[in-house]
């Protein structure tokens, strides 16, 4: 194998795609890495990171760590990550050291900032619920007043699964929430009366082509996603309409990778844009068994300068998370000839923490 | 996660299992234990070995090696293996210090010689050619009279891909092939007038329980693998055939495993078998993308003690392999929505070297 990459070419099999974070996405990106004939370098504070024990490279540092980001500069020829919340220092020091991070910095602004989310999906043609900043309590309330309550806060940056944001009733309760979710900037959203979530996992190469997984529906609990089936039933209109967000969002980031857009379907049968995830993203995991060319592989692919696979479903899925010590089913998951596991390896079953999901798998 | 199998229950996630050999067997097998959750351990003399690169951990020893063995018995709660060379006294050595290997020995045995492996054959209902064994030229020359010219010399131990054997024209010439061979002792078989080389991979768990895919075309070419078709067209009758052998074979070596045998077609519509392989196989390859639970996860649920998986095909697919530099093909077969590809991380494309494969996949 030739042991370097031509300048702008794809990424020649053999080199080494570096990954910020080491979690369970980063642990099936490895070994969709793996399949393609690369070698994997993950980087995670944590020793033992699920991601490490299938890589061949692991780093354990933080993620503005100099001497950790120098050891993963010296031996990927690319890197992407895992998670949104990658300090943007991390990303510029890499690119300093002459290594790109794709998806590229505008992704990751975006994403880490839900303000600047919302403004940069409005600004694009993707209607999102209406929304006002607050930076103090009083303008909270304003904020809540304007948008009309009940309405939800959030902290404009950090947060997931549920973590970050709580309801504010009546706007007079906007100042006590503003402080109970640490006094920092927020966002505040109208409620969305949808109908349903659903979400569009998509993927933009290098090249500008895209490719578009049918439409995904969700159900969480408490915040965390429980169950996904795809592909969603939907109406040729509403899968249309997804598509078009999606070209949208992809193209107005100059996008590199595989993204997750959450969605809320209206009564109407408008879409909403509820949040962008720059990454492999859960409501994805179907595609393992759903389709030719899953979500891990495509964002390898997009990230490495490789043709996007197609997207198109061969089974309908339905994926179920395994949530702290659901993972004990194993037994019976793995007895079910229609069902496909996939566990993380983590050592400790923490109530909530995702250990795992199963694809149920059924003819399309 | 609990850290002890209960004895003789199936092996919980986030226990190791051991694999004796870093080539792409041992990596896709890691790859498909690590989704199933499981730590795995690879042993192999090569430093940088291809399955390495994908596990939590790498000893680089001979597969003799006192130390590599305990270091690998250290960490491994079961060992199974990517090829069937292992010595029988590290096996042996492994069992001293309590680990389990899978399949067991009597599966090794049979397969280390050729002799032990027809003979086995024969007395378990599963027909081959004709064969004669011979310790000495002279003991050659009249197996090659007593099975008639041309037939087929190859050393009893070692040789695989078409090494280690040699065509004798004439019965005369059986001295002198079996000097070419290194004098070693030999079987000679006689000449299968096959009309089409197929082979079928087959599982057997714990419990005794066996599963078997539908029967492979396979095309070789100078003793290697070139291409294989499955599912291959054929009759019920033949199938049944094949899972009648698969199933004879399976028992009698109280197998627990996936097993390869590759089988000859003749014009009378029987079935004989060439040889058998007590490992995920090169033929198999195809299940990856063709069925719902491939060959490698098959194989790691059996030595693990689980439920096997379903073998249905979901698709038709043709494998190719990618020897030498034909793996600089990835580009090519990268853009082509219909191919799915697996390189190895290899890191020399050495002439007729396995590098990787592809199987294109198409409805059923």
């Amino acid at each position: 194998m030739p042991d370097a990459s031509p300048s702008g070419g794809p990424l020649e099999p053999g080199l080494t795609i570096g990954i910020l974070g080491g979690g369970q996405l980063g642990r099936m990106l490895a070994s969709a890495a793996a399949r393609l004939g690369f070698d994997v370098a993950i980087l995670d504070p944590e020793p033992d990171a699920p991601a490490g024990r299938v890589a061949a490279h692991t780093i354990v540092a933080a993620y503005d760590d100099p001497q950790g980001l120098a050891a993963l500069a010296a031996c990927a020829d690319i890197v992407t990550y895992e998670f949104e919340n990658v300090p943007a220092a991390a990303v510029a020091r890499l690119a300093e050291m002459g290594v790109e991070v794709a998806p590229g910095p505008l992704a990751l602004r975006v994403a880490q900032d839900r303000l600047e989310e919302k403004s940069f999906l409005n600004a694009h043609g993707a209607p999102t619920v209406a929304f006002a900043a607050a930076d103090t309590a009083q303008a909270a309330v304003a904020a809540a007043e304007q948008l009309g309550a009940p309405c939800l806060m959030k902290t404009r940056r950090e947060g997931y699964d549920g973590k970050g944001q709580r309801w504010v009733e009546h706007a007079a309760d906007a100042a006590a929430a503003f402080q109970a979710l640490g006094g920092v900037p927020v966002i505040l959203e109208a409620a969305a009366a949808f109908v349903r979530e659903l979400s569009v996992i998509a993927a933009r190469g290098r090249d500008g082509a895209t490719a578009i997984y049918p439409l995904t529906e969700n159900h969480h609990e408490g915040g965390v996603l429980r169950r996904s089936i795809a592909p969603a039933r939907a109406a040729p209109a509403l899968a249309d309409q997804a598509e078009r967000i999606a070209a949208r969002v992809l193209a107005g980031l100059d996008y590199v990778g595989v993204i997750g857009i959450e969605l809320f379907e209206m009564a109407d049968g408008s879409l909403l844009v509820n949040e962008i995830a720059p990454r492999v993203h859960n409501t994805g995991h179907w595609t393992q068994d759903g389709c030719e060319v899953d979500q891990f592989e495509q964002h390898i692919r997009a990230v490495a300068g490789w043709p996007l696979g197609p997207t198109a479903a061969i089974a309908r899925v339905e994926m179920l998370n395994l949530l702290g010590d659901e993972v004990e089913g194993w037994r019976r998951y793995a007895a079910e000839p229609e069902t496909r596991l996939h566990l993380y390896g983590k050592r400790d079953a923490k109530p909530g923490r995702k250990m795992g999901h199963v694809n149920r798998v059924k003819p399309l």
